[in-house]
């Protein structure tokens, strides 16, 4: 098997850090092995498969010795300039920021839904958004099988989306203090406010569920609304997903098709108090979907509870998997 | 002003004890007050306009002396033999459980929405679901003005809807305590699961929401849908509520319509991060409404994001604006 040289950008992050554990747990083939971070946190030692590594300042010169896979997850100015330099150099960056998603030349890719994807990459593919991630993957099989016409999303999303800062104001509210990252206290509250806000009302957030749904489906008409919201949660989203399907289907049939959907655990057996929960999804990489029911007040409807690891699922493990695509392909 | 006498049943339980602050707060002309609630809590003394008062046990003999009004919060079980009682003895009951909610010969009332319904009550008067109370204040004015035809709700809701015992599942849980009333733990998690499960997939809380909506805003076919779901918070509901009105609207009309609604404080001023939260709204007796924007995904869409006090608008508060209303009527 061809060995590849990879770097992992945003090292010392919580996606970045998870990227090497997830790494680790899947044994990719990795001949030469690359951390890097900003000038703030290089200097680091990090431990991958049992040797240490110096993470290495991120800078226009990082790409000049030959890397194959690059997972970046910096934020999106980063991305935004050492992507480009990374693929001019032949690399491929798997990028979890979002500010290449919606990039018509750029592919935002779900391994379990749309992998082919990956053949049309110009050298940056886009992991999408935490929450679009764990709803494409229960929301796909869904709609192969009776076509989706309409989404509402409601989220319940943990703090580690916010990455370590986001963590500590949860750790901190617990015990008293006030925020650092949030605007408002995310210990006893729930605040209807994930990213910046936009001109329609919307929080980039809920565009971005609503933008990427649409792309990773293949459908830009798809009928999709959004409200997201952060919860005093440490880690694993959950989502309350609402669907009306183009066509009539039976509810066990629904069932059915998530059992057998790849990456799908479904826990729905509400008579044993059997349903996705975050704490049950921590450190998990499936997606656990239950509280499968139909919507009597619309026809073809059915409602939804979806639960993942909001870091692994929702980025770091999604995107192993696609650099593990990416390696399917150079064999 | 014709004084009245007035009881309260199940005094020293978590809603119990927020009758008698919103009872002494809004000054109402009381005669004679008596607390009542079941053996094990009887002989407690509670304090009321600085006198104090002993907790007697509930009996069929309770209603033997003249009482106008009783407010109950005693659980199904206690208001199915008792209110009935009362109700003979010609006491008229404000119940704040489920037990005869949807009983035809019973109104359910938000005294903001359908204070007329007190004229044909037969001596018991239903106070509606938490949940639903706040989301009715805020819908009703839309109601009128738009028509409703569909809602989907999903609900985050806080601990002390589950009484003091789902407090202290909260406050045991944060210390890394297994939860003794909730099946799984609340901190740090998100239960889709409020009251028992039904046949029909939904929990007893899900179709609390349905049946209520259509009961108080008077119209039986009114779509609705429900995910409801507890959140680690101790206190306040908050709702992502998806709307799709029957006739187009103005996003301003919408705004202004709220504004001017009884019972209602728009908190909508994203710019400022200003939105309802339930950290703001513990304490207070309005419902508060904000994040309101457009659906793009259905014709005459909208989203809006409700939080309001779920033991004081969402139980006591309301069950005494309800005792204000027949008192008002005493007149």
């Amino acid at each position: 098997m061809k060995k590849v040289n990879l770097a992992v950008v945003g090292a010392t992050g919580m996606v970045g850090r998870t990227f090497l554990k997830v790494l680790e747990e899947r044994n990719l083939p990795i001949e030469n092995f690359y951390v890097m971070a900003s000038a703030r946190s290089a200097g680091q030692t990090l431990t991958f498969m049992g040797k240490d590594y110096v993470v290495e300042e991120l800078t226009e010169h990082s790409f000049d010795k030959p890397i194959d896979i690059a997972l970046f997850s910096a934020g999106g100015s980063t991305s935004e300039k050492f992507a480009p330099i990374a693929a001019a150099h032949g690399c491929i960056v798997v990028d979890n920021s979002a500010q290449w998603r919606m990039d018509p030349k750029v592919p935002l890719i779900v391994p379990e839904v749309n992998p082919e994807d990956i053949s049309w990459n110009s050298g940056i593919i886009a992991n999408p958004n935490c929450s679009t991630i764990q709803a494409m993957v229960a929301l796909k099989p869904l709609d192969d099988k009776f076509g989706i016409k309409r989404v509402v999303y409601s989220t319940y999303q943990a703090v580690s989306g916010a990455g370590v800062a986001g963590w500590k104001d949860l750790e901190d509210g617990l015990k008293g203090e006030a925020p650092k990252k949030f605007p408002h206290p995310i210990a006893n509250n729930c605040l209807p406010h994930i990213d910046i806000f936009l001109d329609n009302g919307y929080t980039k957030e809920e565009m971005k569920m609503i933008w990427e749904t649409r792309k990773i489906l293949h459908d830009d008409d798809m009928k999709v609304t959004a409200t997201t919201v952060r919860v005093p949660v440490f880690n694993s989203h959950s989502e309350s997903i609402n669907i009306e399907f183009e066509r009539p289907f039976e509810l066990a049939d629904v069932v059915e098709t998530l059992k057998n959907a790849p990456g799908v655990v479904v826990a729905d057996d509400p008579a044993n108090n059997v349903y996705p929960l975050a704490v049950d999804a921590a450190g998990k990489d499936e997606v656990f979907v239950g509280r499968i029911r139909r919507d009597e007040s619309v026809e073809n409807g059915i409602n939804l509870w979806v639960v993942a690891d909001n870091i692994r699922k929702g980025a770091a493990t999604n995107a192993v998997q696609i650099a593990q695509l990416l390696i399917d392909a150079m064999q």
